[in-house]
């Protein structure tokens, strides 16, 4: 195996640091990010780290990257109060990965990509259509990681949408059913098949 | 598409509503964290809420349930300062998955389990032999969310160990060469493929 201890990390190219540490922590959640701002601009953008918090109440997180620079969408859903997760499908990875594009704040990545904004039951803040799971969140609150110097926001959900054919009866959704689609790294999408699911796992009896 | 509002959510059985709430945040990370007690008693489980906070420094996050039951992972990590991050091979589901069932804490997973412990380079914890990355991490902070009484663990990298082939020139790890899995909600394994690796994305020029 390749081995890499502390000092060889610190030493590595910033890229090549950052292009291995953003991919051995394994394949991360690909979601949209969908906002708008007071004049109803509309704002879309990829993130790479939705985590589950808590399903009573349903709450989700995910981390905002540091405030030194523009952040259209974490102006957006503080001001604005709510804010869309839309899990990404196969055919949409090329307009969902050009959304990380820095465009100026007047302009919407919805307009620079086939994206579309979908309003839906009077909901604050733009769903992406065609997406396979969009989900509704009011913004919670905020934790500052100061290690990173980065944030984790906390959302309820508030709106659930999901596309025929997914939800079982039992409530699991299977996400290979919409062609939902994983992130490898910053930059490599992947199409996941399922290979099983486990009943809950109890200890062997002896 | 189904629809559920905030009130339906709200009136789903406990055991459904779980299963949905933690399948729509879409793919997440399947990592085996290994640990010791002060008496070398080893633990591993599987956790699903593993995140990239930084990679200068090099810093990973993951989320731990409320510690109103006994945590041997918590507890673990808490004491002796230092834990692993093992990446899951499509071989090793069955055994990692297995990792969840709940044993008293004088039973290590690793003897109910074939999946082996591997000390290296003197690292205080044990590694998941046959995982294709390895990752040891130092406890760093600890951060309490208490939308959800959950905590975000901060671990800083120390040491990485990657199988041959899946690290390209560019430092970018490729996951679908070690056949690294990824999980849909609980308890559903699944193997990636990867559809594209596309280059930094730059706002479009008129």
């Amino acid at each position: 195996m390749h081995f890499f201890d502390q000092s060889q990390i610190a030493s590595m190219e910033r890229i090549y640091r950052m292009q291995m540490i953003n991919s051995i922590s394994g394949y991360k959640s690909a979601t949209l990010v969908g906002t708008q701002n007071s004049e109803g601009l509309c704002n879309v953008a990829v993130f790479n780290s939705l985590i589950h918090l808590s399903s009573q109440p349903p709450l989700l997180g995910f981390m905002l990257r540091p405030k030194t620079v523009p952040r259209h969408t974490y102006a957006n859903l503080k001001a604005n109060g709510y804010f869309t997760l839309n899990q990404i499908a196969a055919h949409q990875i090329a307009d969902a990965h050009h959304s990380s594009a820095k465009y100026p704040e007047h302009i919407s990545e919805f307009d620079q990509t086939d994206l579309q904004p979908e309003f839906k039951q009077e909901f604050q803040a733009p769903y992406v259509a065609q997406s396979p799971i969009q989900i509704g969140c009011r913004y919670v609150n905020e934790y500052h990681v100061q290690e990173s110097d980065t944030y984790l926001i906390v959302g309820a959900i508030e709106q659930v949408y999901i596309k025929e054919g997914l939800l079982l009866d039992d409530g699991w959704v299977q996400l290979d059913q919409g062609d939902v689609v994983t992130v490898n790294g910053l930059e490599g999408y992947a199409l996941p098949k399922l290979l099983e699911r486990f009943p809950y796992a109890r200890p062997k009896t002896s």
